[in-house]
């Protein structure tokens, strides 16, 4: 079974953006919006079957671990109840999907984080997705200033409610800024990468898998700067007197969204096998042709089946069975449905 | 010839270390101090002899372009008359070096940046040091905030007199962030990479190469994220209809900083020769040996020397031939030693 691990509802229906928009506009006046607007189900499996769920079989992927658009999290935006109000329709929306399409979808849920505010809201919404709707995992914004990095690094106190959450629902988490605010940080060019190479040193530099042996982060997006720099990593940890990274391997996951094989080749090099999940992000950060190899530069498989080197049981890992071990919740929805479906043939 | 293009003066002698924090006493009491130190010509000798020269010589380079420490710029300390005079000092000690050791030591120069602060002071500074003192090439900090990014992007016209002088004098610029002030941010773990991979982003997004078409940088680190990502920024600029990544390359260099085998082949595979520079920043971030095979992580010419794919032609290159196409100030340099020592020996 191949599994992707990052999909965003990217074509979702309008719908959403103008309750957005309403919303927002809402709060400028000084006024609030909760979840106000309709969309149809045709419409949902109009936006996926003829986006995300034709572009996996056209790539040979069963299943997708889907959560909404990630830049439009935004958690910058309004206030605390903003947040909530939108994280929800988001969330809800996913929900619609995965119950639609609950062989190719998986859902996976935005959190109603807000710059400086405490994470309880975030507590309760990854419990209402987890226990009531059956989420697998969630998405962590290690920056919910959107580009100003304001708030407390993932190790600190501050985030551990969250993270207690997460361990006694057993989901791990996908570490994924947002949108940029600032001029300086282009948000798929500079932002994702910079908040994937930031989290993974912040991890490093202390000591939170010590206080949650069973926490998991997938950083995404191949790990921003960091297998690249694997060695400097290496070197950083031995110097600072932390643990080797090998200690964070029982922890920390990266998944293989680089958009080019030598890039790909890398990380399977130097990443232990069992710590890679494929992922590609459609459709996402970057959709068009590579005019080189006449494919999508998002079609990462490719790079994967082009690694000859690549032994069977670790392909089937990074394939695979990685993320049914990093989201336990996912291997009991699959085998609930595999269950269901048998009792339904029998 | 070997040269290395990215070598800071770690082990300057502590007396100007002790002259800056009493600079910033002195600006904490509302006072200035300029500076306001003395180092003998021993001290200098001896810390370079037994560090950088011996650390040269024991890898085979011939010469190193020596810049002061990067985390000390420090540009957010108190305000534009403290970056210039800490800059002066730190410049003047880098040309002492230079004059002392003029083939194993090629100078570049700090700028005195201050965030929310103009570039007329950057502009007077690389004057005196490229025209007064023989500088071949300059850092440019695209952070003076050290931190939170909130100075304009690098394309903006807040940068243009600088990049106008860099033009004229025909000197390249290292891109080289500073310490950082943001607990999010490791400096050598995060914030140095981070760097290195916004700026590029900011490179593709704006027509900078346009306005300044011999102007050159050189981004550390091996290009924080970029080269890794490759594929990611070809498709990115594809998207945003902007130019190429080619068109980049008359402008935007990489060096080799980058501290295990495996990155260094995906750079090399991936950037063209012409825009790879050898480099290790010795002794800098990252000083240990690595178990795994006995030398220092930052040993990065060893890393180079295993890449036997690297056509002879392109590996000298990388080398020495590149530093001296975009660093023309170097060659003349070397140029004008050559034929000094040719005329002594006649």
């Amino acid at each position: 079974m191949i599994i992707d691990c990052h999909g965003h509802y990217t074509t979702a229906p309008p719908a959403l953006k103008e309750y957005r928009n309403r919303q927002v506009e809402a709060f400028l006046t000084g006024s609030t919006l909760a979840p106000d607007f309709h969309i149809g189900d045709d419409e949902i499996r109009e936006s996926l079957e003829s986006n995300q769920n034709r572009i996996q079989r056209e790539r040979g992927v069963d299943l997708t671990l889907f959560s909404p658009i990630a830049g439009a999290m935004a958690h910058h935006v309004g206030n605390a109840t903003t947040s909530r109000h939108w994280t929800e329709a988001c969330n809800d929306l996913i929900h619609r999907a995965a119950v639609m399409f609950p062989d190719q979808i998986a859902p996976v849920c935005q959190l109603p984080q807000s710059p400086g505010v405490g994470l309880a809201n975030c507590v309760d919404e990854l419990t209402r997705c987890v226990e009531e709707l059956g989420f697998v995992g969630c998405n962590v914004n290690p920056d919910p200033s959107d580009g100003y990095w304001t708030d407390p690094p993932m190790t600190q106190r501050h985030w551990y409610p969250l993270f207690e959450r997460m361990v006694e629902l057993d989901v791990p988490g996908m570490v994924h800024v947002s949108c940029s605010c600032n001029p300086n940080f282009h948000h798929t060019g500079a932002h994702y990468l910079n908040g994937d190479t930031t989290a993974f040193m912040q991890f490093i530099q202390a000591d939170l898998f010590k206080d949650f042996p069973t926490l998991r982060f997938i950083i995404p997006h191949g790990g921003g700067a960091v297998p690249y720099h694997w060695g400097r990593y290496r070197g950083l940890a031995q110097q600072l007197g932390r643990p080797p990274l090998e200690e964070l391997m029982n922890n920390v996951f990266f998944d293989t969204c680089v958009y080019h094989r030598p890039g790909v080749e890398l990380l399977l090099e130097v990443v232990p096998p069992d710590n890679v999940l494929f992922a590609s992000e459609i459709i996402g950060a970057v959709k068009g042709i590579d005019p080189r190899t006449g494919f999508h530069y998002d079609d990462t498989k490719r790079y994967i089946d082009q690694v000859e080197w690549l032994a069977p049981e670790h392909r089937a890992k990074v394939l695979g069975e990685n993320a049914l071990r990093v989201y336990p919740r996912l291997a009991q929805r699959i085998q609930a449905r595999t269950t269901r479906n048998s009792n339904d043939l029998a």
